[in-house]
């Protein structure tokens, strides 16, 4: 029984998804792998509370999600060939822009092998070059889950921060803004996301969930987003700060695990080619809950993306 | 006036749900009571995360719950005779064998002076033999309420951990599986579970909550449980972990307190002949909010027995 | 633009909803003040938990709240003339009747200067002598945000505790009964408040929330305060203990900040006129989440008075 | 063997050096003891963070601190009759006035029973009202380890602060200043305490513990308060905060532990005839260690208590 | 330079002392190491606060410690063969004896392929088998820092407590009592520990030793121990409290990291043949402090194996 | 009398040492103060944890430290002209290099006027800008109280990180190596810090103080320093992490706080012309202890500055 051979949930170092460690797997060229799990422990775009370069290893350290996802009927990690391969080796704790350029580098690697990943940040600016990686061939949809949109401008000298990704992955190319959602937005910065409603994303505030109901969100997002590639980018601070305290730029009045829960699997069919679990910061996180929910919505994403049409298609990664 | 002559919340040693203290209950053949509130500080059957044998001190120190109800419109310590009388006499620090041989002889005695008893754990282990003592005579239909359906099989070489008292309750011929539901399941190990359904036991999901609404939870725990006799065993794991982040094998996306309360009075007139709450690990509880979730619950579970129809009649224990 | 020239949110000494410290504000008669932000350090009238003397100074912690209300398009901050005046200034840390006193005298210095307020305590006891000094020309009506009414009598033989501020201004004729409304009320001391139903108050409990909808509490309350001057009292108390550990009277089963941000929003319009968030006590607020849901309720109210149609005419204070 | 009899450390109720809980001793006129265990849970008198009203049940909580103390070679709890009697009956959570006259009517009916006691606060304004019971006959001599002298008069209208019960005990006779021994003193606010110095007492700043060496200080301490009877009084403030946080008026550079121990020790056979332990404040102790302390120096005075060359004569009390 | 090409301290899985992570050593033979640090994440055998099983992991997860001792002037991990093995494979998480069995058939695996070892438990009921393991040729001597001389009998019907460990070492051969020292003993269970004096174990008090001074200390262990094959157990709980409050049987008045780190650079050049550093709880852990200190006696240990006279001679093992 | 004067310690907004705040002092010239002091919310040059940006914030909220320092037998915030000024502006939370342009701007201008400063960090990189600003015209001596010497080269392509200021400093000719001493050093990084040695900086590593003792430390630092102009700069971390965890690169083994304070004032009358208190991170900070001792020991330097022969002189700044 599977039951009686695996580790306990406390033994050994932890992994992302308690899958296999595989450190050397960039030296392999990450041949045999379908999605790499891969942490981003660089905080260095934050405009408040930083932290986050302890999110990858806070959520390694949660001792039991899954294998199993009882709703999706699914054990992502062990259905596809799944693993940790550590963090993206980075060259600099003092400059934002390198980076960025050695995230940029480590998911082109991955991408170019056709490996698909699941990144755990840090914060969020490591989502743009993520996507410049991913989406250099043809821009991508996505379901962006946040208390924020991430779509303001060029702040402090800086064109790299956590505030602005998504603008910069429009004007890149590398983002659809017309198939892309913004789900939980609130708090105080709205006139910094003007972009958002110019470029013609959908945005969906906290409060208005209420009033929708999640299955109407689920029917909006996927319409949205269509039947093309699709990246999750989930961003924890828009799970309210009960549920999910340890993150740097909290606002009130955020949505629960149980809704988020909902969505990811309403969003089951859509072809998700990878995602990532942002803005963790275990200094906040008195009781590990914020890594646990983050750990939690890793599996969510990563049964999306085993279920997600052109898994295991050639066109895969 | 009450108020003015009741103790400081904060004065004195904390005792469960401010019931006075009987040390001595047992050498007294319990005569004069009719619910004895017993602690059971074992944790010996935990899979993850140990220390629910601090759970009844943690419960003790809670300032202030009760002693109204004001839905129930009850004082359930001051309209029945009830008591703290401390904590099971545990023989073994060591052997969870001879721990379930110590409750089931403790709580076979109470139920032998005609005393009914609301636990308070210790791992949820500790259900089976108190439902072995409770049960003896014909099996107990059962309201339950966790993460976990609980009835897995042997582990590791234990047959008492944990993970699968309800099983073993079943095939001891102590709980009747027809009249058992079992409400706010998630996490990663349903495949372990084929026996809720195998055995017909009801199992609700915490993501079936929203689409049935509470009201219908309350009906259909009602339906199966039927005028017998029932036992209501809380789990504060069932709650999600923003409110109850102390316990063991925490799941996101549980039950709020609110609807738990709701259920809870919803039950009223049901038979409830004994309940437990159990799962209470002070150490990951920053806040205390934990064990206060659970003082309450243990108040609505007495408010449930004193509202029973056959509470005070001879054959009430 | 605005965002480059904001200091950043962790800079200098904090202040009430980041608004300028004036400390000097009373000596110059508040002349050039629309709303006065007040701190009142003061927690001799708690009858559990202490701590809420350190209250406003968790609350001038907060980083990040506002200046923007992106429902009220409301930036209040800059809109009216708003300062943080520093502490009521206190005489005695040893008098619970000093400590009323200096407060009735400092807000009544406030409004004899045509000046608003918003408050931050400090316990409930507070607002006793606020409303004292604010409703001493005609009786206010009052939305009331709180687990407990909040009515009780004199208790150990004091006047002035948090427990019963709304019975003595009702009594004093600075509170109308009819139109107070009490929401998210709970707890184990529904025994104490008749004096509430008694008045005429309108009691909706945290459990009738569901029944309701947010909405049919909304229309209740704008119904029982009608287009007369209100006062907003928010007791962090109302708000479940998951969302905000850190008070002295926590109770299970509590408001969520998404409901009452729903509510604070449906108020908009109401000829709010002053208000005051209280109890929020740091010590019990492992993550800081309890005082961050107090400023932001802080901003709501503030949203509430600049939007209230008698704000800015010559008799607003 | 004892080590199998004795209930774990965190069964039951904790209760003060996990003696018996006797909460009726008072009215079986404290006949058959020889100590009185006492808890003071009141701490109007404070300056600063309050929260030591939480002290006594704090420090019932500790798990594991004697019976033995191997130094003594004394099982005092055991070789005296000792017990737990709850807390003193206060009448008002409000009045710092009427705590202090309930707290001097317990003590006076304890003296006058012929019993001793330990007493554990609560803030260190309880020790006057002590002393005013136990020294009527004659001024005591006293060991006094705080980092405050505690001899500063009348402070914004109040005459019982916890900053000055030693200048109001040698003022009303109970205390005599040349018999008193002030040791760890330190931090800003020595020019509130010329009275310590004007009236005779033995002063020994925390700075000077390391030029005269803890023999040195225990040898001027004996020398200060000679044959006759003593009382000792331990404010967790003189401990280092590092040892002990959870306290309301911390001073960097205190004495350690272990330099207490060892005086503790070395003032054995000195005719110590009552103390107490104050200024537990759990709500600042993340780790309990303060109250660990507080309950290791608690059992060090009963050692003291059970060596006195007085304790069992007919005069003891 | 080395500084330059080192992971960040919070990239990737932590693993002990930084050391490379070798899950496969077991399967490889061990056959290319010198020293294998090994977890063992077991904690059945506690008496009070159980929590211990997270010991590895915690001391994993600090971020910097070595690689460079500059006192030793070593580089450990890099001067000899080290890694990370993982975690004892441990197949019951119910049954103490079982855990015994594993443990001691893991560390005699290793012994055989003649590679030392340095474990991080778990509780200190881990070094009995571990002993066994290494002493079944002739019995070892030791160095034991510790609060306890954990030499006791028999408890609750168990033979394998964490109380005991030292006493059936002995008897069964593998512990030489006359080449073992105790240091840091205090607390209240010294009538337990008989046998150590009886056996001829030289016990240090925590009290003698400021009037021994911490060069003597080291002189009386090294004349103790002698030149022969020594391990050094080191639990936590020997060092104060203050500095590691995450542990389970916590003593007042313990040592000073200070002063352990002289007693260990003052044993060099001993035939420190093993070690392990045990009791880390973080459960109670708020700063991971205590971790921290295990981490780094963990490292001092190594560099005392580094210098051991036998280390890398044939009989090394 | 003045005690009855002053603010409650936990009323309004907290300033540095309680001093006054004057936000406008650099519009105003800085004209009528002796020492300015300023926080510099930065931690762009951390190689470790981050979060000392919230340092300054956190020294502010502490309650009680001073005004009077009984050793000095000195009011320095009364006896000089002081004032919070604010923090200094800086332009990017982004780039390391803009914020010691910022930095440097702001301390020259504070120079300019003739006026002296007491830093609170903010991470120690700051003090090289700030050593630029102040060591233009000549080298100052300096005391360097950290675990780290801080004298490393270029890391990650990084000139400005904090573990490099004093190098820098050395080779831009604003400090005098030959009359700098480092006290407190310990840990791993020894073999980056030849350049103490090689510039004939005096180091004293914190395992010699035992051996020295602290007046030998003392009158070694006298030495190296001389009459001449010196700077104070106190890391926090070279405390000992139980008295100051709240730090980013703590090390076991370090100073006490009783240590530090009897350097400090063995120091005295040294011509110490300013300084500043570093690497308080509070995120890590659970009791706040750690920025009370650093509040407390910027306490200690303002009062050498105000015992400094040069204070008050016309060439003073
Ligand atoms: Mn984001
Ligand atoms: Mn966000
Ligand atoms: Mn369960
Ligand atoms: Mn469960
Ligand atoms: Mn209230
Ligand atoms: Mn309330
Ligand atoms: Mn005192
Ligand atoms: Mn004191
Ligand atoms: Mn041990
Ligand atoms: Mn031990
Ligand atoms: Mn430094
Ligand atoms: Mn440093």
């Amino acid at each position: 029984r599977d039951g009686e051979n695996r580790a306990w949930p406390f033994m050994n170092p932890g992994t992302l998804l308690d899958a296999p460690y595989r450190p050397d797997a960039a030296r392999a060229g990450y041949a045999d792998l379908d999605v790499a799990l891969v942490g981003v422990p660089m905080d260095l775009g934050v405009t408040n509370r930083n932290g986050s370069r302890f999110g990858p290893r806070a959520v390694r350290n949660i001792e039991r999600v899954g294998p199993y996802e009882h709703v999706f009927k699914a054990l992502p990690v062990h259905e596809l060939r799944v693993a940790d391969i550590g963090d993206v080796p980075l060259q600099s704790r003092f400059s934002l822009e390198q980076c960025h350029a050695d995230i940029e580098a480590c998911f082109m690697a991955i991408a170019d092998a056709g490996v698909r990943h699941l990144a755990v940040g840090g914060d969020h600016s490591i989502t743009l070059p993520i996507l410049k990686a991913l989406g250099r061939d043809r821009p991508l949809g996505m379901i962006h889950i946040d208390a924020h949109c991430d779509t303001s401008g060029e702040f402090e000298g800086a064109k790299f921060h956590h505030g602005g990704p998504f603008r910069r992955a429009v004007l890149d190319g590398v983002l659809d803004p017309e198939r892309t959602v913004q789900i939980g937005i609130r708090g105080a910065a709205e006139w910094l996301w003007e972009f958002s409603y110019e470029s013609g994303m959908r945005v969906i505030h906290a409060e208005e969930v209420d009033a929708l109901g999640i299955p109407e969100v689920i029917r909006q997002a996927r319409e949205v987003v269509g039947d093309g590639p699709v990246y999750v980018s989930f961003d924890i601070d828009s799970i309210d700060p009960a549920f999910a305290p340890g993150t740097g730029t909290p606002e009130v009045g955020g949505l629960t695990p149980r809704e988020v829960l909902a969505m990811m699997r309403g969003f089951a069919g859509l072809d998700v080619i990878g995602g990532d679990v942002v803005e963790v910061a275990p200094q906040y996180d008195a009781t590990s809950n914020t890594a646990h929910v983050a750990a939690q919505m890793a599996l969510e994403i990563l049964c999306l993306m085993a279920r997600a049409p052109s898994m295991g298609q050639p066109s895969g990664g």
